[in-house]
């Protein structure tokens, strides 16, 4: 047995102690706990550690770059064209990546997407696509490299080879009540996204109720620190902090979101989700080197929607087939008139999840029909008797937890309250 | 499955962010750790937080409870006598327990002692006594009470029964950087004291660089948390603050200590091991309610000796045979003349360690005349050529090693340093 250059409680024991760990401890731990030698207690108290005492930016990078060197590191090198990927914190009704891969892709720019699934109120990429008949997550790194020469675009499966150590932690974290900590969601995130091996990336970093993070404070210092890590670590980086207090777009739920997505692939869609896709597109092709292109014009004459037919076909999926529609259908209608002034995000995603539209464990199958569409939103004007929203889901049994989760979280008011723009503010390096 | 009432997430949360635990939580996270449904890797972010965030004094009877409650707990009830334990938090040639025992017991008063073996630089009571042939550390319950009710004392290996939680809690603990944690260090110590079934306790809590703590003051504030929690739980409990800057004593080793411990039976012995078993014993017989009891002349007269050679051959020991003495010998003398200066009680008690005295491992034997004399105390005139203190040994190939930890741990000079007196403080409820 070799031995060990450090000593695991000594590094735990300084970290309690609120000192910074050095370049090679950090290195150490994480090689030694993908490999056992440090253990699942001593790991769940260190991240305890780091949760009260936190790390600095120095520290931050180093644990993302143990993180990354546990596993494979992809490259897109060999493709000969400007990559740049997008990464979300994750919200309800969150479609944007569906007619953001493709968008940003018209312009001749490679958009490797790796996604997940969805667990708990977030919804999931994969979930959303794998609604259209056909269609496969999983695909071989050569099929990926060569739809991304092809198509320019391609969504599917992270390989599992990805940062070994992050998805350990992760899952201890889980379990440890250690996971709000910005120190350990930055490099959780950043690991998985510069193992992938993109040249640029943006980050869509929510905040509001139906947000991770509990303020706009700390959203923003979120953002900050990723943003600074991924430049740290030579990947060009930036952030947008983006309004999560309420669903995004008219629809939660896999198919409903994909018929929303390619509705502003086609020109229209709600216009919260228009105006996040554009300003996404527009960061994600400023960093590509291309300031001055025009997401919007690309949505307007059909280029975008090009790239998302042929990027659904490649993956075996039927750009043209009908998408699933839940067998029942139950209509909330308002009982008064005046003006919708609340549609908090959170019950509205913990109702389209227990109308089955997500999972509460990872291998639980969804629903592609079930969620929630929405008929008005907060500033409109209401009637009473009006309809509000739809629930749709496959098993009726599951109206009434739903309805349970939507009480108290909208309200019918005389003033439509005031709302600021999507896109509050912008974080670079 | 019986459904539980509380989700282990939730409370190490409620720690993580400083809020204090219910009773009804604490007493389910122990007996849910003590079953294996709270996990290692929950209990250690909870310990970790709990390390930094710390615990209420309620939250700290009610942990100390729980963990008695995880199993056996001791009753001395049908003795007829009054019972009363000490606990010393350990140092470095502390063998006060041995004439402790028998000298209070000498006054009528039962003296259930159940102690441990040493880990690392501190030695264990049951090693010292084992190195008296015949002695045996492990007897039944029957004949604990039965030597209790005869002699009045008893030195015993304590029940694997006593507070499982604890023993658990303890193991995690080393491992995990949360050991030197007020909180619980005192929820340990006491729940094992409190489950052995003593109607009173007095506390040796050490300071100085021999002791658990790192200062006076957190010597202290853990001596305050012990006393509060055993007066909490219905256990008369004081303690007394010692010194443990230097050894204590002129010993450091197993049998080295047995001799020293039937010199102070004999009326002699160091002063410094004098004066703290005289105090511990008047502090004890003043919790049994013999506040007016002489223990000083208890050793003058003969009637501690006696009870001693009465314990000891109770147990199988012959008091009258002789010690193990150790293979070699080693003697270090003084380069020059002066005033012994320093003599720091850690390095001293790691060095015996490395002569055999101690283990790294429980499963670990010792030696049982392994260990270290001295001949002068700080203060002592010393002259150059003169032995300063000899090292004991049955293996000679440790004596380097022994010599390396010395380095630096002593001092001559030329004015005798200011010492106060060993009993420093009075600590009661």
């Amino acid at each position: 047995m070799a031995v060990e250059p450090f000593d695991t409680v000594d590094l735990i024991r300084a970290k309690r102690s609120g000192d910074a760990l050095s370049t090679p401890e950090i290195d150490w731990l994480v090689d030694a706990y993908t490999r056992g030698y440090v253990e699942d207690p001593q790991m769940a108290a260190l991240a305890m550690a780091i949760f009260l005492n936190g790390m600095e930016r120095r520290e931050i990078k180093d644990l993302t770059l143990a993180m990354i060197a546990s596993g494979e590191r992809m490259s897109f090198g060999s493709l000969g064209k400007t990559t740049v990927d997008k990464h979300s914190t994750g919200g309800v009704g969150d479609k944007i990546t569906l007619p953001l891969a493709p968008l940003v892709a018209s312009f001749g720019v490679a958009v490797p997407q790796l996604s997940g699934r969805g667990l708990g109120h977030t919804g999931g990429t994969l979930d959303k696509l794998e609604s259209i008949p056909g269609w496969q997550a999983s695909i071989s790194n050569d099929r990926m490299m060569q739809v991304l020469s092809e198509v320019g675009a391609v969504i599917c499966a992270a390989g599992s080879g990805l940062a070994p150590a992050d998805k350990k932690l992760y899952a201890l974290r889980d379990i440890t009540g250690t996971v709000e900590c910005i120190p350990l969601i930055a490099s959780s995130i950043m690991s998985k996204k510069i193992a992938e091996g993109t040249g640029a990336l943006v980050l869509d970093v929510k905040f509001g109720s139906g947000a991770f993070m509990p303020t706009y404070e700390a959203s923003k210092e979120l953002a900050q620190t990723m943003v600074d890590l991924g430049n740290d670590a030579g990947v060009a980086t930036s952030a947008l902090l983006t309004d999560m207090e309420v669903p995004l777009g008219l629809t939660i739920g896999n198919a409903l979101e994909v018929r929303e997505s390619v509705e502003v692939l086609a020109g229209g869609g709600p216009s919260d989700v228009v105006a996040l896709t554009v300003s996404l597109a527009e960061e994600m092709l400023r960093l590509a080197g291309l300031p001055d292109a025009d997401p919007a014009a690309a949505l307007a004459d059909g280029r975008a929607m090009d790239t998302w037919r042929r990027m659904i076909a490649a993956q075996g999926g039927d750009p043209a087939a009908d998408l699933p529609v839940a067998r029942e259908q139950h209509v909330v209608t308002a009982a008064e008139s005046g003006v919708l002034v609340q549609q908090d995000a959170l019950p509205f995603g913990i109702a389209a999840w227990r109308l089955g539209a997500g999972r509460a464990r990872a291998q639980d199958p969804v629903q592609a029909g079930a969620g929630i569409e929405l008929h008005v939103k907060p500033g409109d004007t209401v009637t009473a008797g009006q309809p509000l929203w739809t629930l749709h889901t496959d098993e009726p049994a599951r109206f009434d937890r739903a309805l349970e989760s939507l009480e108290g979280a909208w309200a019918i008011g005389s003033t439509a309250p005031e709302r600021g723009p999507i896109v509050r503010e912008r974080i670079t390096g």
